[in-house]
């Protein structure tokens, strides 16, 4: 943990986006659904190069992405999934799962280069949307 | 293999800026440098999302992913790397993985957002470039 750090200060992701915890990860829904299905995984605890983590502990993690890959694949049925871990802007570790629909807007490109209004869900469609992973992640 | 695929035919990534075998995936220089140090790291065999396989494979695939980003930490010391397995335009499991230099353009950014010409190494630079990847992987 490093204080100046919003992810471990438990600022971001915004904690109403929260899904679960996962194991080594939490889950949260990413608080742009303009892209729908969009997750955020955040490692519990700080670290930010993939090296920085030993063989089992970068394996778990990665499972847990698979794992809410696969649900977001069912629940979405995406042509593509990107999984993308940058910490350009918080360099705590997490990754962005996000699943790439067939009525994408611009399926050959990155997330990042597509300009939008970014959709924020109302509550009880963002809770809904939570739930549904939550319950694909149990089945 | 998929017949369709270009990765799996050998014509991408570009097989002259081949750096080497490194398990289950093979490590190419990208073949655009301006963001110095850029590797690609591509599955060998054909897979397009992370929970098509299974966990020893994914830990295997991730621990070289890792193995690329220590050595570029070394050979670059970037102030972060960024992870990426997209497959939008070439559904075979690839990972670009990029040193973010201290003199990035764009250090809160992808580099999917980056304008910029792309710049491609002359040969010998680029075999240097490759050479110098390789020694450090084998330290």
């Amino acid at each position: 943990m490093t204080t100046a750090c919003p992810f471990c200060a438990g600022a971001r992701p915004a904690p109403d986006h929260r899904i679960g915890d996962l194991g080594v990860t939490e889950a949260y829904l990413h608080d742009d659904q303009f892209f729908p299905g969009w997750v955020v995984l955040k490692l519990k605890r700080h670290a930010t190069e993939l090296f920085e983590l030993d063989a089992e502990e970068r394996g778990r993690m990665m499972d847990e992405v698979a794992r809410i890959a696969a649900a977001l694949h069912t629940l979405f049925a995406p042509r593509k999934i990107n999984y993308e871990c940058l910490g350009n802007q918080i360099a705590h570790m997490h990754w962005h799962v996000v699943p790439r629909l067939p009525d994408d807007p611009a399926p050959r490109d990155a997330v990042w280069t597509v300009a939008h209004t970014p959709v924020r869900l109302a509550p009880a469609e963002r809770a809904e949307r939570i739930a549904s992973i939550l319950a694909q992640l149990s089945r």
